[in-house]
């Protein structure tokens, strides 16, 4: 196979602390070896072996490429004016994700596939390498499965939320949902999913009707994630480190039981800011956890409702201005973090055997991400060896 | 000359309320006819006049160019040490603004304008059509004087700064750096630029301090603006209001006489959240403003240290957020509001007569940039009639 040398890289994050300094194993004036569609070898400029081919990145920064562990991109429509009244101080009398759930439904596959693809490509220009997405829009056996069966042929990472809201064909009886969604539906939907998800909230899915629909689709081989402790304290949290889920996202409220018990487990903490961004809601306090010792991730949980942004970078600034993260620990939680997240190894470092995923930034090191908001500083993106955009 | 038709606007901002609907002047379905550098015409589709050329807008949003009526570029080095100390909570002990004033004094001409395109290139592909700058890290006779001749190269909106801090050649003798602004400085300024400016606040030019500099400014035929109430409340919105200024920048700390005397005047409050964002600081209240009838622009305030993003959609961004401004009205103060601040008729709008200074987003509407926050939808960029980025 082809061996290719990335050569002249101002400053590369490996997030191999064996590698290079700190946490972030961050080497100047570094060089990475791609074979195929892996990471071969990382290290000083000077030491690069020989190889068949070499590309220069002219000083610029490289990062593993973002790992957005949380995006909801299988929907229909879009709910500009829901915002716009909600910006503007003005009442709008719309059915918030019901729009988005008639939109959907009412949609063909064909329109379906191409939004997700739209917004994919949007976020890989973005540096984003690694998508998990989720179906919740349809809430029917058949529009669950479909969204699940588009998103698959798009990531691996695809998970099943029939339990984002009950139903509004069931509204009058959550039971009868929540067997649906533990029953027909999980049995057609599990087949095109990795992980189940379940929004547990007040107004959604309390903590026996989450617990009895993770644990279903536990029994069916699906991994457990969950919404949990987004717009009230609850029962998600703790739930999430009871049965082992990789990750509980959101966490906006939490008591000091729900930060003991993510630090005793294994279950990453998923913040989520472009939905406090966008909903003006309290941040939640990575500073907190991550004091506790927990593993934070961020994604973007780009949607159109609450959080309509694919950029992590963005995500990345706001961590590092509101919610108490230096910049290099949003970094890390971007790439690593996620990565962890979805319980992947082979994603969100740049080491040896990783995935050969890489963000060139144009500025000299990540912290630019930060310090420079708002600007689209990604300028090349490569995606298991091969330059995507 | 070749008339162009840009035909299939989904969504056509013009900020001439006589054109379409409210006060941004919005036609869905649009064309727009680009005769040279000028629009000779602006209306539905489906009344296009016939045109040498046309070009299709693919159902994508057009708006005018962003005009950022406020930024500093014409600099050299970094602060990213001092930002990552910032917000990682670390002391850091380095001179803020003395050290890009040293980096700055000591790059060669060359490099200044090297780094002065580059931001100006990253600005224009999101859309900014229009960049006031300054000088201000010089402080030295030839130092300003040959930052202004630098950005005069590049833009017809250089405002002369330096009074930006007290040299630190003079820190000991401010009234001497003040003659000196108002004296030898001045007098090999004022050919390269079109503005003055002073800081006005604690620790940099005091209200009499500002209205000398000003005033001396004016007797040179330069036009006043000024750096006021950003860190504190002071002098310098009511000098500017008495000065005619073109605009007052930060307006971040006001009494009700400050917002009485802007709203009595022709004087625009121009408003920088990039500065707030990046320094962590209060939210200028851009509601309150509007709803005093004063003119409000919103601008990046790009520079090295308290504001480094070029973008004016991340700027919006935050007003739509944090500030109380609409959509709509963030993108007015972003266009034609920027253009006001700077006292120009011919740019910041889409109608007949105006420079072909036009942004096309990848979405149905301008309110997508605030509710797509940080995602880069400027996908095409004219300038003076030609497709720039
Ligand atoms: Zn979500
Ligand atoms: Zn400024």
């Amino acid at each position: 196979m082809t061996t290719t040398a990335i050569v002249n890289i101002g400053n590369l994050v490996t997030n191999d602390p064996e590698l290079g300094e700190g946490p972030l194993g961050q080497i100047k004036n570094a060089a990475i070896v791609v074979e195929g569609d892996k990471v071969v070898w990382a290290g000083p400029s000077a030491d690069v072996p020989a190889t068949d081919e070499a590309h220069d990145a002219a000083g610029r920064a490289v990062i593993p490429g973002f790992v957005d562990s949380h995006s909801h991109l299988v929907f229909a429509g879009d709910r500009t004016e829901e915002f716009n009244a909600r910006m503007s101080g003005r009442s709008y009398s719309a059915g918030g994700i019901r729009t988005t759930v008639a939109a959907t439904r009412a949609a063909s596959d064909e329109a379906l596939e191409a939004n997700l693809k739209h917004h994919l490509a949007e976020a890989l220009r973005q540096g984003t390498t690694t998508f998990e997405t989720k179906s919740g829009y349809g809430l029917t056996v058949r529009d669950e499965e479909r969204a699940l069966r588009i998103a698959k042929a798009h990531t691996d990472e695809v998970t099943y939320l029939g339990a984002h809201i009950v139903s509004p064909d069931l509204a009058d009886d959550p039971a009868a949902y929540v067997d649906l969604v533990t029953g027909e539906m999980l049995d057609a939907c599990a087949p095109h999913a990795r992980w189940i998800d379940v929004f547990c909230e007040k107004g959604a899915f309390d903590g026996d009707q989450a617990r009895a629909i993770l644990t279903a689709g536990k029994a069916k081989g699906l991994l457990p994630r969950i919404h949990a402790n987004q717009l009230s304290f609850g029962p998600g949290v703790q739930l999430a480190v009871e049965l082992d889920a990789a990750s509980a996202d959101h966490c906006t409220h939490l008591t000091d039981a729900d930060v003991d018990a993510l630090a005793s487990g294994d279950t990453v903490a998923t913040l989520l800011p472009g939905a406090e961004f966008s909903t003006r809601a309290q941040w939640p306090d990575a500073r907190r956890l991550l004091d506790a010792g927990v593993t934070v991730a961020l994604s973007t949980d780009c949607n159109p409702g609450s959080s309509f942004t694919s950029s992590v970078p963005f995500c990345i600034a706001l961590a590092v201005r509101d919610m108490g993260m230096t910049p290099d620990e949003a970094l890390w939680a971007a790439t690593a973090g996620g990565a962890q997240a979805l319980r992947r190894t082979d994603i969100g470092r740049l080491s040896p055997g990783a995935r050969a995923d890489l963000a060139f930034l144009d500025a000299p090191s990540h912290v630019h991400l930060a310090y420079r908001p708002g600007v689209p500083l990604v300028s090349e993106v490569w995606r298991a060896g091969a330059r995507v955009a």
